[in-house]
């Protein structure tokens, strides 16, 4: 903070939070609004002082037992309802800024009604945002984080076959990802690292483009099914992708699944420490479905960093310069959109090494024809 | 926003958006990162200009299907991969403010980057919080509106007496959430307003406090169960409450359930339009609790206003002045945690008119021992 001329640091509860200090981050309800003065609560750091935590009164036992023990936290800040918020936030920007006139750093998703109220008290303070410098600290795992990943990847590989063997013909892909969700709880998962989806695509009978009605297209025979799920454990993700096919696949799915392996592979021996760019990895899997003609059927990014939140910088995509380093963790996953529908998707997470990337998943990349 | 000196009003993918232009709400993903550009993405609307809908290209197929037709938008622009982003912005706002030197308005959620960007685009320009004028406008329902909130509560009414009929003893609190869900989605809901939540409490072995471990309690017999859930229908939410036991209560516990029942009552009763303010509709079922001594062990508002979100603004809580109109709606939602572990809560959405709350549930009040 002294480095980047910052007098206070603000971050909401959240990932970012949970990084720096281990007080776990919240799944948030889907509402604008949702407990009173939601938008002052957070962390407040000074450079010489805090930091403060502010936590909204509902719920607030939960942080009042992380917060025990943590003698470094200055003060536990519990949220009266009413209370003047917004003088909450004054008070404790003053404190923490003293008489520095240096800039205030917000966490990227804190409140508009947060960034106005530091404004407000703090007129001449620059904004900036926390992410900017944060997020690069977050990019290398430590060994801790590399053994946690591991555990979350290994969710995902145990919970796969049971997954498999639950399937039945004439199922919806909303029963689908619900029953995908309660295996992962039943190997461990603290909760889902983002919401799971199942495509399923390619049926005989044609059913459009595979995603459109993505919850309630049916499991039917000669279809592919993509599977795109993670598990959250201890506070880190994992985000897992395999194709199963439904009957015979003909020989072109056969040729594009081979395809989408083998540029997944040829992407994963390709990540070695301080020898390519996040861009420049994009380029090596996307040339190979490139020079098969399938360029335009794989729409979107090789893959994300992966790590307390499902997607983290840097992206595996043209214009992210990143120099990839070992123990940046990514998800490596190609795709192709077939013109009969059918779509084609494998989806690990693989750890930088000096040697090439190490895939922490276990589960095969053999081509799998499922009889249901 | 010419009255309010606004030269433009940016809004993020959100309920406010959907409810001012039908565009549709988008669960996020709990993770800070998820799409390029993502805190570019939303609506820009000046006095003279627009509205453009900025839309990240992943996922910006749902959005183009959105915006044909709408011949009042005047530009859907999708953001490319990789793109200058924070140009976007700037390009749009200039666009939007031609040479007026008004305010910025953005959503509460916008993500601090956005502020930050708004700020260098227009550096002369006032942020406000358009949460503060639109979150008003929102309050008072029309007859559309009433009619999404009646089908809203119909699905959780219609879903209720399916829950109980699958619980079985020895399941897992989280385990009655998945049956809760999939019971929602079975009678037509797109999907839950909030997290489904259920409470098991008292315990004749005892079980702590019924708010830690809330996940992984065990239904056994003499416990209460208090559910709290709701649906999201056609951009409208429910959420309600009831407790049930399993076992025939103490005399205690149906005196405390009587309580909560007839405190709900009264405050229904004194919803009359324009004759009562939000802080004072709490105090109304407050007092006849703390009448009853049990006013400590009532450890939240007595409900929210509910539309497009779950909790809108007014709270019945105290320092809420606003003053109840027929067509606002809200929870009425009494609860007493009690010393031997039980909570007894139930849970309405009610209705202002000007001879008190319509209670839109149709489900009975009466107490119910499930015979496990």
């Amino acid at each position: 903070m002294e480095e980047r001329g910052i007098s206070v640091l603000f971050l909401p509860v959240s990932s970012t939070l949970e990084y720096l200090t281990g007080l776990s981050r919240e799944i948030p309800n889907p509402t604008e609004d949702d407990r009173p003065g939601d938008w002052v609560s957070g962390m407040y750091l000074g450079l010489n002082a805090g930091p403060v935590i502010v936590e909204p009164r509902m719920g607030s036992a939960h942080m009042e037992r992380q917060v025990a023990g943590k003698d470094w936290i200055s003060e536990l800040y519990v949220l009266g309802e009413p209370e003047d918020y917004s003088g909450v936030l004054t008070r404790l920007v003053g404190e923490m800024r003293g008489d520095s006139n240096g800039a205030i750093a917000l966490g990227q998703r804190a409140w508009t009604n947060t960034a106005i109220d530091m404004l407000k008290a703090a007129p001449d303070a620059e904004l900036v945002n926390a992410h900017e410098f944060l997020g690069p600290m977050r990019m290398v795992k430590d060994d801790g984080e590399r053994e946690a990943m591991r555990r979350a990847v290994a969710v995902v590989d145990n919970a796969y076959e049971d997954i498999l063997a639950q399937l039945r013909l004439g199922m919806t892909s909303r029963e689908i990802t619900w029953i995908i969700d309660r295996i992962l709880y039943g190997h461990g998962a603290d909760g889902v690292s983002f919401h799971t989806s199942v495509y399923i695509g390619g049926a005989a009978s044609g059913d459009g483009n595979v995603f459109e009605n993505t919850s309630n297209r049916v499991l039917g025979r000669d279809c592919t099914v993509a599977f795109d799920f993670g598990a959250l454990l201890d506070g880190y993700c994992s985000d897992f992708g395999r194709t199963v096919f439904t009957g015979e696949p003909s020989e072109e799915r056969r040729r594009v699944y081979d395809l989408v392996i083998s540029a997944q592979a040829a992407a994963i021996e390709a990540m070695k420490d301080g020898q390519i760019t996040a861009a420049q990895l994009d380029r090596v899997a996307r040339s190979i479905i490139e020079d098969s003609g399938h360029g335009p059927a794989f729409i979107h990014r090789l893959g994300h960093a992966i790590g307390k939140d499902v997607h983290e910088p840097p992206f595996l995509l043209e214009g992210d310069d990143t120099l990839l380093q070992t123990g940046m963790f990514f998800t490596i996953e190609p795709s192709v959109v077939m013109d009969d529908g059918a779509f084609i998707r494998v989806e690990d997470v693989v750890m930088v090494t000096p040697e090439g990337g190490e895939n922490l998943n276990r589960t095969g990349h053999e081509l799998r024809v499922l009889e249901l």
